[in-house]
Parts: C-alpha cells; sequence; structure tokens
C-alpha cells in the first residue's frame, strides 16, 4: 500500500524556485572574471537560468545532453547549472588544471555537445577545438563588450546568447533520477572516470550538507565556495546555500590569499570552503599583513587531510574549523567532524586531536572498514581498514563504463585506509594504494610524511613502500630539503620517532631535489613506488 | 538519461539504522507509563523495534497492515514505530482525547489489526473493543509485572510479547513511496479523514525540520518532544532526533507544568516542542516556584496560535521561541518563523511582532495565498487569502476517499486564511470558516479574540460573522468573563478599538457563561455560529 502524499520530485530547479520566492532578495556576489565585483539575486539568478533554458532548448540541446562548463565560481556559473538542469541536460564540468590532452579526452568520452567557458580559457580551448568534434558551439562567459574575437566554432558571448530568450519559459517535469551533472575523476593512473550526477542525488546530497552537524547553513549566511564549482559539484554549495536561503559570494578566479582575504571581508561571508592550500595562503596573507577575519564564523577545509596547525590557527581566531572528507563519487561530502556529547568535555589539545579526524557520515550516508578479506574490522581508533561508504548520494557506477562500481553487497571501495574510533569518528590514515603493508600490518604513508614536514628543514616529503625479502613491504621516506637547508636524515628520524610505533620508523632516507606531482598537485607516487621498489634490494 | 547514484530508499528504519551505527550510546530518556524514569539508547531502541517486527511478522503482520497505537511518548511507543514500519506495515496513531465514538469510528476505518496501548488506555478500551471487529489483539506497553487482568482479546503485555523475538531478523525493503503512517484529523466538522504520510514524506520531513532554520537539531542537543506522538507525526522529532543524533527525552503521561519542568531540567533538554497550553502552564509553575530553564536553548510552539507574551516570557528567561505552524496534512510543519538578514536588524519589540507570525517555509514546503475565485494574492503583509501548500510532505488525498484532495494545479487548501509579507513571512489570521467577509473585505475573527482576551476581565472570547442586511456578514463578539468579574461590554470595545481598523469592531458583545469546546480543547465556532446566525435581524 502506497502513502497519499504528494508527488513532488526532487528537482535542482526546485531549489533555485525556492531560494527565488522566499529569498528571491537574497544577494548573490561574484568577482567577476573581467574584474569588478557583481552583484545579483536568486530571483535574477533564476530568471536568467530560465532564459537560459528556453535558449538552450532552441538550440537543440535535450533532456540527457551533455553541455559542458569550463568556469570559476561566478553567478554565470551558477545561472549555467540551473540552466541546463532545468531541461533535463547535464553540467559537465572540466578543471582547467588537467592537462589539455585530458580535457580533450574527457570532453570526447562524455560527448558533450556544447561547452560554457570562462574569458580565461578562450586560449586553450581554441588550441583543443580542433579535437573536440563533439562541441558545436562555444558560448563565452562574458558581455558583447569583453568578447574577444576568436576562432572558436559558433562563438558568441554569454549575455548576447541569453538576450535571444525573453524567460517566459517553464522548467521540464521529469523523474528525479534524470542525470544532472557529469564530473570526471582525474586518479593518479587510469583514464579519468565519469560520475554521473542525478537530481535526487543532488538535491538530498544539498539537503544533508546543510543540517546543523554538516555545514549548517541559515538564512543568516553569507557562504563563499572557494572551492570551484568544478571541483565535485563544489561541495554541494551551489545547490545547499540556496536550499537554505543563505547569500552566495562567489570569488571568481582570484583564490590567492589577498584576494580571498579581501573579498570575505568584502563579501561579510560567514562560511567558506576548500582545500587546505587555499587556506594555507590565507593565512601567510594574514600573518604577514596582520589583518583579520571579522565577519567568519566556520571554514570548511577537505579535499586533503587538514594539517593540524591549520585547524588551531582558525581556532586561534575564533573561526570553528569543520574538517570534512569526501570524493567527486560522493558528490562529494562523506563525513564531517563535528562535536558528539561523548566529545565534548575534550581539553582544549584533545579537540585539537579529534578535529584532525575527518569525522562522522550524515544520514544519507554510511560507512565501514573492511580487511583485504572483505570482514568488517573493529571501531578502536587504531584498527586499519579499507574505507567503504553507500547511500544515495553515492556513485554505482561510472558514465558509460556500463558496470556497477560497487562490491557484491552494495558498497563503494573508496580507495581510502582509514580507522573508525568507538565514537564513531573516521581517521583516513592512507590511501589503498599508500599504505606499506609490512608483516601483515599496516604503516599510514600519510602519517609518516606529516611528521615528516613537520622538521624545520624539509619542505615535501614522501613515504612509499619498497619490496623488503622478509617483511614484504618496508616504508621508505624521500625528502625535499627547505631552500638554502641540507637535511640530516637521523635528525628526521629521530623527530618522527616519538609519535609512532618503532616498527613504523621508515628503514631509510633518500634525500631529492624534486618529487613528481600530478596535474592538480597530488604527489605521484606510483611514479616513486616505482622508482623505489627495488630499494632494499628484494626482487 | 538516468543518473549513476546508488539506490537507497528513503525508509523510516533507515533513519534509526543510522542513529544506532553512529550515535548508538546516545540516550533515550523516558518517564514510564509506571512511574520511574526509564534510560535507553538508540541501539537498543533499533535492536528491540527489530524484535518487535520480527514478532508482528510472526503474528501475521504483513505490508500494508495498519497496527493502531494509543499511547504517551515514551521509548516502546517509539520502538514501536519502526518496529511497525520496519515490515511495511503501518503505525496509526490515535488520539484518546477524542470522543469514544470517535475512536471506534476511525478504527473501524482504518480497519487497523491489532493494538498497542499504554496502560492508562485499558479501561477505555475494554469498553470500546466489542465495537472493533478487525483489532484480534491488544498489546498492552507494559511488563509482566505491570499487566493488568483484562477481557481484551488476546491481550499480552509488550515484554512478554517481545520476548518470543531474539532479533535475528532484517528489515524489509520495499519501495519509499510505501505507507508508512496514518493520522486521522479531526474537524470541527463533519467524519475525521485519514492522512497516509509515506516513508519517503517521513525522512524528508525529518531532513527538513533538522535545518539550522527549522528546528535546528544536532547530536548535541537533547530533544523533548511533548507534543505527543499522536498529535501528527510529533513533530517529526521521533524521526528527526535520531536522524540527527540528538538525544530524545520523552515526558510520557505527565504533561503539567511542574512534571514538565521537572523532565526538562533532569533530561537537560536543550529543545523542546509543544502546543501553546503547555507552555502556558510551564510558565506559571516557573513563575509561582521561582524555578529556572538551567539547560533549555529552544522552544517550538505550535499547533495553535502561539501568544505573544508566550514568546516574551520564554525570550527573557533566555530561550528562544521558534513559531512554528502546519497541519497534520503536513507531516505537520509547514513553516517556521526563523530569521533572515532582511528582519535581523529589527527591534526586539519588531522581533517579537515579527516572531508572532508563523514565519517561512523550509525547501520541500511551497505556499501561496489565493482569492475566492483562485486568483494569487500579493505578499504585503495585509492583504487576506486562503492559504494554499504543495510539496513532497503534504497529502495529496485522504484515506480511502478514492479522490484528491487538492486543487485542480496541484495545491493542498489549508482552510486558513493568511497574509504574507515582502519578506516571505506568512501570518495566519483566520480560519476559512471563521474569518468574517463584510462587504468584500475580509475580518479575522482570531485577531479580535486575541485582542479581547487582554482585557482584565475576560476569560475566553469567540467571534463569529453574523448575517447583516447591509454587509452580508459583521462580527459578534462572545465573551466568558473571568471567575468574579463582571464584564463591561464598552470597556472591552474600547481596549480593541485602537488596534484595528474602525470596520473590524465587532458590531455587539454577547456575555455568556460557557463556549462549547471540541473534545481537542478548540471552540467550537460552527455551533457559535448556528446560535447567533440571525443575531442582526438579517435571514
Amino acid at each position: 500500500m502506497l502513502g497519499l502524499m504528494q508527488d513532488w520530485p526532487l528537482l535542482t530547479h526546485r531549489v533555485i524556485d525556492h531560494a527565488a520566492r522566499h529569498h528571491g532578495g537574497r544577494e548573490v556576489l561574484s568577482r567577476s572574471v573581467e574584474g569588478p565585483l557583481h552583484r545579483s539575486s536568486y530571483a535574477e539568478v533564476r530568471h536568467r537560468a530560465l532564459r537560459l533554458a528556453q535558449r538552450l532548448a532552441r538550440d537543440g540541446v535535450r533532456l540527457g545532453d551533455r553541455v559542458a562548463t569550463m568556469a570559476w565560481n561566478t553567478w554565470r556559473h551558477l545561472e549555467a547549472w540551473y540552466g541546463i538542469t532545468g531541461i533535463g541536460a547535464v553540467y559537465h564540468t572540466l578543471n582547467p588544471r588537467l592537462f589539455p590532452e585530458q580535457i580533450a579526452w574527457i570532453l570526447n568520452h562524455a560527448e558533450s555537445r556544447m561547452m560554457l567557458a570562462d574569458l580565461t580559457f578562450v586560449p586553450l580551448l581554441e588550441q583543443l577545438a580542433p579535437k573536440l568534434p563533439h562541441i558545436t558551439r562555444y558560448v563565452i562567459l562574458t558581455d558583447a563588450a569583453h568578447m574577444p574575437a576568436t576562432s572558436l566554432p559558433g562563438a558568441v558571448d554569454y549575455e548576447s546568447f541569453l538576450a535571444e530568450a525573453d524567460g517566459d519559459f517553464a522548467w521540464s517535469e521529469f523523474d528525479e533520477n534524470t542525470a544532472a551533472g557529469l564530473c570526471y575523476t582525474s586518479g593518479t593512473t587510469g583514464e579519468p572516470k565519469g560520475v554521473l550526477y542525478s537530481h535526487r542525488s543532488n538535491v538530498l546530497h544539498a539537503m544533508a550538507c546543510s543540517l546543523p552537524d554538516v555545514f549548517g547553513l541559515a538564512a543568516m549566511d553569507r557562504v563563499m565556495p572557494v572551492v570551484p564549482l568544478f571541483h565535485a559539484n563544489g561541495w554541494s554549495l551551489p545547490f545547499s546555500a540556496p536550499l537554505s536561503g543563505a547569500a552566495l559570494v562567489m570569488p571568481g578566479p582570484k583564490l590567492d590569499g589577498p584576494s580571498v582575504h579581501a573579498l570575505l571581508e568584502e563579501g561579510r561571508v560567514t562560511f567558506t570552503a576548500a582545500v587546505p592550500t587555499v587556506w594555507l595562503a590565507l593565512l601567510q596573507h594574514l600573518e604577514a599583513t596582520g589583518a583579520a577575519l571579522t565577519t567568519l564564523k566556520r571554514v570548511a577545509i577537505g579535499g586533503s587531510a587538514c594539517p593540524p596547525r591549520l585547524i588551531e590557527a582558525f581556532t586561534q581566531r575564533g573561526v570553528r574549523v569543520v574538517h570534512a572528507w569526501g570524493m567527486t563519487e560522493m558528490s562529494p561530502v562523506g563525513t564531517v567532524c563535528s562535536m558528539k556529547p561523548e566529545t565534548a568535555g575534550l581539553s582544549p589539545q584533545g579537540q585539537l586531536e579529534l578535529q584532525a579526524k575527518q569525522g562522522c557520515p550524515p544520514f544519507t550516508v554510511d560507512m565501514r572498514i573492511v580487511g583485504d578479506d572483505g570482514q568488517e574490522k573493529p571501531w578502536d581508533g587504531s584498527t586499519f581498514g579499507n574505507l567503504q561508504v553507500r547511500g544515495p548520494t553515492v556513485t554505482r557506477g561510472y558514465f558509460k563504463t556500463g558496470k556497477s562500481a560497487l562490491t557484491e553487497d552494495g558498497w563503494f571501495e573508496t580507495g581510502d585506509v582509514a580507522t573508525i574510533d568507538a565514537h564513531g569518528y573516521m581517521h583516513v590514515t592512507d590511501r589503498t594504494k599508500d599504505v606499506i603493508k609490512s608483516g601483515g600490518e599496516w604503516i599510514s604513508s600519510i602519517e609518516l610524511e606529516n611528521l615528516a614536514v613537520g622538521h624545520p628543514d624539509v619542505a615535501e616529503a614522501a613515504v612509499v613502500a619498497a619490496r623488503h625479502p622478509k617483511w614484504d613491504e618496508r616504508p621508505l621516506l624521500i625528502l625535499v630539503p627547505k631552500q638554502g637547508r641540507t637535511i640530516e636524515k637521523q635528525s628526521v628520524l629521530d623527530h618522527i620517532a616519538p609519535h609512532v610505533a618503532k616498527w613504523w620508523l621508515p628503514d631509510d632516507v633518500v634525500v631529492v631535489e624534486e618529487i613528481p606531482h600530478t596535474a592538480t598537485g597530488k604527489i605521484q607516487k606510483t611514479k616513486l613506488r616505482e622508482q623505489f621498489a627495488g630499494y632494499f634490494g628484494a626482487g
């Protein structure tokens, strides 16, 4: 027997409808790619998104078509998402920091038929366009006055494109499981894989992210997603901010410390979100200039593990750190380190240590840790296991692969190794590929690296498994010295030793001038592993 | 094209699964019907709910079967909801304050096949049982030691019933639109009507209610639903508290001022919810004894309009009033009066006046006001209109009627008359049936009544429309004097006059000894209207 409640599918355009109707005047403040600040509102964003939807439909964009965006966080990019999804098409975000060949590969795999791009990326796209047969039109996210001469096929500036529609248009209606967004993960190995979000997953994710123990978004908040929209759905903020009626402050292309600080202040931002490197740059700027954060209350930090000194620095400035963990395949938010009664009585130092953990999943996400045999591991805060997740905002398979990405019993393998403590706080200790398996026990490469970079002479550190005749694998520490410094191997090992079990200590240290990185700035451990696999003489 | 996210239906038992797994030790503290306080946890509630599910299944309870509950808020009632819905059966809550004939009518209409009832209600049920042919078994929510001798068919105490199952059982899986709960509305006229909630509507409603601008529930909260579970889903709290990991404090049968206060303190409650009469009794107790509220932060007030003095009294005690509005047909929460930037700068007096409004809908609820012609009315804070709502937590039709309860364009008529101001704050000004339509303009009976009860001699007031030869209808004020006082008609009119337009002033005042009430304590205006329809001499 079915209930008798209204049929009201969870569609992303209902989010902007709600914002426009109940928070219509709320500000959307953006730094434009052209330079000046731009002020809009949810009512205006919705109206222009409707015009975009109408205009796209007139160009023949249909349900399921992919429309690519290569753009910074601005009001136009926000409008584009709602305009595209409002007719059942799919926003396909591209990370411009990828290698050009990867971008071309992704666009061709996605068969995206149109591209909305910022001025910044016109030269790159002109170079790529001949290799992109599916894209028939390039809409440049600017106005006629700023439109460059370009060889891009069907090129038109966004404002002129929009001007051809009057907004006398209605959103399409369709099943809430319809695809809404597409984002490719760029692993350190293999081809990129497309994660295909649905309207339902986007809306549920936005609701879950707005909860008090996640981002806690309210109409009184002013939210600045420094994390780009092309970085896994902008961590829900393009949906969760309007859903909650919070104002949006969009940083455009300027993500350096001084620019981020200026906009946090100008925009009276209360909540912001980005990866640790952005915040390290901001804090450097604050320390150098003595400037303050006068309105900021909470900062979400994720994308990679948050260094404890970042948590400490923000806490000292009266800003609460919301340490979050997730992945593109999770929409992306998976866990958040929020307080529970069991942990509320910790000392300030204990709180800081707790906040270094990635935390607990909100409703809609479940997690577990399992051994290589698939058996669930205990929640004791010390046992390592492969972290698996499930829920309505977690992917079940990649675009155009035609196969499941799940375990037989329906869980998604995150590729992370983690512990979970007795209160349910998850702590990522390593990547499955990077963890060192020494005599049946697991050693965290990340923990060793974090300790190593705490040494005053060390600029960057990588720990990789090298094959070992007795223990299968043993950790090898690879270091880059700070400019003008010399690294004493034993001094670094002595620095690490008090903090880890004796058998965790790397068997040797190698000092190098440079460590290889991926296009997105991550250490390329595969390369290091290949290079140093035989270091201890095992075959 | 569909997205590639996991299929994870929104089922109510996933809420208790989440709570048991991620907040397993969190307390569920109850005042038992037998007397003493009882301490449980989400892990235990889930385990016992599983056993109940298993036991019910063994008794032949199947998907879609209705299982009635007539019970106070306790851990057992909570377990019962999850146990019943966990096998796809439907909890059917009964309001014991209804007339016995109404209860029998409802149970027979619902064809509920089993009854879970508190000790309190055994005498009532013994009297009703012969008229309830569908109910084959009565489970009394107590243990063997407290089980009374009873003539009820198949009577068994809950603990013995539960003891026959070991909990080695799995929840059923089914479509999220499956019916989960049934609650009959008892209007002032006509037969009761059954609202049939789905798993999906319950879960979405719990998520929406947990949002910061609604109840704002977090794991650090301790939530006391004084509002009974039989009062429209307990305002989501049996779902939203575990979903958020908040502790639950259940008041059992004792809802008087001193008992509520004692449990607020003993349970270290941070958030509570009930109708105004409960809070008036609590404040009376606090004033009489000089006792304080040492942990309470927020109080949700709904069910009927919240008197401004209640808002003032809580505010003075440092407790934020969350003025909410809803109806059984809305799961029930429809709007909440929370702050927006546009209203944050109001003076304390302005804030109080704002908080007297019912406020704004969260995402998942939309609302509008329309005239009798169905045309939408402006949001100017003064124009009256019939309030209509829609969304996934709003009913589309009543149980076993086989017809839609919606307008042609899909909106649900609330039966309330309201204004909406420029910032989107809704204010219920009257019931559609009670509003006085005088010369084409609408006059609020509620506003006049609120003003009248502010007069020192007035105990209770009702304003009804009486037919009028010139204006169609005119307001007539009916008053009950306070004990030992005499009412001077002109003095009351003079008291009202400065606060309303001249043409709103009642044409006459009638003083009576008593005003008729419904079983749930509402003024029976139909009766008064019939009695006084011809008062002004019009036919």
